[in-house]
C-alpha cells in the first residue's frame, strides 16, 4: 500500500451564502485546494465529490461529472460518494484507496451542501431524516434532533451528568469559532445565555445544536513519495477507518455507546500505529453537543461517562489535555453536510502546518477526526500526521 | 497493486416488481451473491452500493448503511456510490481499489433501482434528466431520449447509416433476452415490428429505447490470491477505466464520438495488457440502440461509422465476430439504473464461467463492459478474464 499525503486544501466560508449554488461551492473550494497544492489541471486522474442531499435540495445528479467539467479536469474519473453527514469522510477514504492502490496519482476530494435556500419549514430536517429507519423510526415522526434529545437524557441519567457540562461544549466551540474566519458563527455565547435558550428537543437547547449551513471544502491528495514536489508541508493520511452499526437505534445494546466509532477509530489507530494518547488535536462531529461528549469517550480520550465533565473542566480547550474542535466544530463552523468531513481534515491540516492562527494548537503533529453518518450507524475516522 | 477477483454474483429478475422496494432488491441480490461466493457474514469489511435516484424515487439516504444492517454485515464499512446510470461501474471500480490497495479483503458490491412504482407521467424521465446541464440543456426541456434522437440523426447523416441497421441492434438484444431468465422482456421483436413502432424521439422509435425497470445486482470481490478458497471458477478483474467528457453535449467536437469511452476503455485495455481483438464478449450500454452502435466503435471493435452496419450484418450476434449484449442488454434485460453496471459484469462472469445456458458465447475467456453515465460524460469500462 502506497503512503498518501494531502498537499493542498481549500474552503469557502460556511454560512448562509445566498449568492452561491451547490456547484459554485464545489468549484470555489476545489480551485482553492488546487491552487494551494501547486498542481496543474492535467495532473488529476480522479475526483471524489461528497454531498448528502443534492437530489432533494438541489435537483441535481451527476455532480462529480459536472465538477470535472466546470473546473476543467476532464477526462479525470469522477464519482459522487454518499454516506449521509459522513459523506466527506467516505470520499477521503475512497480517494485514499485510489492512491494507495497505485491506480491514481493525483486526486481531488470536494464536498459541499447548499441548504439555506430552502424556505419551507421543516423541509431540510425532513430531508436529513431520510437517513433514519423508515418503518421503525421515520414514520413515527422522529428526526435527528429528537434522537439527540433522547440520547442526551439517557447519557445524563446513566452517568449523572449535569446539562451545563454538555452545553459547555457548545460554548467552547463558539469561542473557538471566533478565531476561524471560515466559520458560520463568529460570536461568543456564554454558558448562561446557552442555558437560557429555547428547548428544541428536550433537554437539548438552541445552542446545543449546529446550524443549517451552506459551504464547500476540498483537498488534493497524492502519493507521499511525490508530495514534496508540490508542497513544503504535506500532511500524511496514516490511518483510515469506517464502521457501521444498527440502523434502528433501539436495537443497540447501549445507546450511549458509539460502537461504530470505537471500531473505526481503532482501525485508524492500528493502521497508523498510534494510540489515543498520541493525538494532539481532534475534530469531532458535534452536530449536537452531546455527540462531542460521547465521541470524545469512544474515540479513546476519556472514560465512558466522563467526556462532558472533561469538556466542562477545560480539558478539551485549545491548550488543554486534548484540544477538540479548535475550528469551532459543526456548532460554530457550521455543518454543510457533504463538506463537514473534509472541513474537519482541513482544520487538522492547518493545525499540523502551524497555520491555524489564533486557534493554533501548539506543536500539533497528529490529529484524528470523527465524521458521524446516520445517527451513528456509519462513522469514519481519518488520522493525519506531519510528514 | 493486488490482483482482484469476483467470487460470487447474484441478481433479482429485472422488470416491474410491484411487491419489492429498493431495499428488497438490494438485499435479494446481495444475499444471492454472498451465497454464490461461499463466504460468511463476518468475512466482509466493506460494501459499495450503487443507485442513481434513491432520494427522488425512494425518499431514502444512507442506503449502504441500511444494507449493512439488513443483511447482517455490520460493522463492515458502507458507502453509496453515485455516477448516474454508470453508478454500478463506479461502485465496482471503488471496490477494486479497496481490495487492490490492501485495505479490504472481502467486499460486497450491490446496485439497484426501484422505478416502476412511480405513476406520475414524466416523473422518472425528469428525475433521470437531472444529470443533464441545468442551464444549457435541462431548462430547455431536453431529456435523455431527446438527446439520443438527435444523436441518432447526426450519426445517420454523417455515416450514411440506415435506420434499420440501428434498430437491428434492438431486435438482436430482444432475441438474446429470450434466453435470459433475469430479463425484463423475454419476447422476440421482428425488425418489421420495431420499424413500425411509434416514434418517441425522432428518429428513435419505441423499440429502440430501453424500458424503465426495477432490479438489483450484486457481486462479491476479494484478492485473487485467496479466490480459489471460496470458488472453483473465480473471474479476474484485470482492467478498470473511467473517464469524463463535457457536461454540455454541444461543446463536444463531434457528438458521434464518445471520447470518454475511447479513453476509459483504453485505460482498461492497458491495465489488462489486452487489445479489442482479444475480447470474446462485451456488454455495452444500449439504453438507446444508437448507443450500442457508437460504443461498439469507440471501444475498438469497429471503425467509426461501421458499428450499426456490423450489427445489421450479424457480427455482434452470439457466434458472430464479437458478441455484444448476449444478456439482452439494457433493451431486453432492462435498465434499473444503479444495477446496470453490475448486471453487465455479472453477465460476463456467467459467460466466462460457461454458465450462460442457451445464450453462451463459446469458449469466452475475456469480456469488457461500457457503463454509460450522464449522456456520455462519465463512462466506466471493466475488463474481466478467466482466472
Amino acid at each position: 500500500m502506497r503512503d498518501v499525503a494531502i498537499i493542498g486544501v481549500g474552503m469557502t466560508k460556511f454560512g448562509k451564502l445566498s449568492d452561491k449554488d451547490l456547484m459554485d461551492l464545489l468549484c470555489e473550494s476545489s480551485l482553492k485546494a488546487i491552487h494551494d497544492s501547486n498542481t496543474a489541471e492535467s495532473d488529476f486522474d480522479a475526483i471524489y465529490v461528497a454531498c448528502m442531499c443534492a437530489e432533494t435540495l438541489n435537483h441535481m445528479t451527476g455532480i462529480a461529472s459536472a465538477l470535472a467539467d466546470r473546473i476543467n479536469l476532464i477526462p479525470a474519473a469522477a464519482d459522487h460518494i454518499k454516506n449521509g453527514p459522513a459523506s466527506g469522510g467516505s470520499a477521503i477514504k475512497n480517494a485514499f484507496y485510489a492512491i494507495a492502490s497505485g491506480a491514481c496519482d493525483m486526486v481531488l476530494v470536494a464536498g459541499a451542501e447548499k441548504m439555506t435556500h430552502i424556505s419551507t419549514p421543516g423541509f431540510v430536517t425532513s430531508a436529513v431524516a431520510t437517513i433514519t429507519h423508515h418503518t421503525a423510526e421515520r414514520i413515527h415522526g422522529v428526526s435527528l434532533p429528537s434522537f439527540a434529545g433522547l440520547l442526551t437524557r439517557a447519557y445524563m441519567e446513566k452517568y449523572n451528568v449535569l446539562k451545563e457540562w454538555i452545553t459547555s461544549i457548545a460554548v467552547k466551540n463558539h469561542r473557538n469559532g471566533l478565531n476561524n474566519p471560515y466559520a458560520h458563527f463568529q460570536k461568543e455565547v456564554t454558558l448562561e445565555k446557552a442555558l437560557a435558550s429555547p428547548i428544541i428537543a428536550d433537554p437539548l437547547q438552541l445552542y446545543d445544536i449546529c446550524p443549517i449551513s451552506d459551504g464547500g471544502a476540498a483537498m488534493v491528495m497524492c502519493p507521499a513519495e511525490v508530495a514534496k514536489k508540490y508542497c513544503d508541508t504535506p500532511v500524511l493520511v496514516t490511518g483510515v477507518g469506517q464502521a457501521t452499526d444498527t440502523h434502528i437505534i433501539y436495537e443497540r445494546e447501549d445507546i450511549t455507546v458509539l460502537k461504530a466509532l470505537q471500531i473505526c477509530s481503532q482501525q485508524a489507530y492500528t493502521m497508523a500505529k498510534k494510540n489515543p494518547e498520541d493525538i494532539d488535536v481532534a475534530e469531532l462531529h458535534d452536530a449536537f453537543a452531546i455527540l462531542e461528549a460521547i465521541e470524545s469517550e469512544d474515540i479513546g480520550f476519556f472514560k465512558k461517562g466522563e467526556g462532558a465533565k472533561a469538556a466542562y473542566e477545560g480539558l478539551t480547550e485549545i491548550g488543554g489535555k486534548i484540544p477538540i474542535n479548535p475550528s469551532g466544530g459543526l456548532k460554530a463552523r457550521g455543518h454543510p453536510l457533504g463538506a463537514t468531513g473534509i472541513a474537519q481534515v482541513i482544520e487538522l491540516v492547518w493545525q499540523l502546518r502551524n497555520e491555524a492562527g489564533k486557534r493554533q494548537v501548539e506543536n500539533a503533529k497528529t490529529g484524528i477526526t470523527c465524521n458521524f453518518g446516520g445517527f451513528g450507524n456509519n462513522i469514519v475516522s481519518i488520522l493525519v500526521e506531519r510528514m
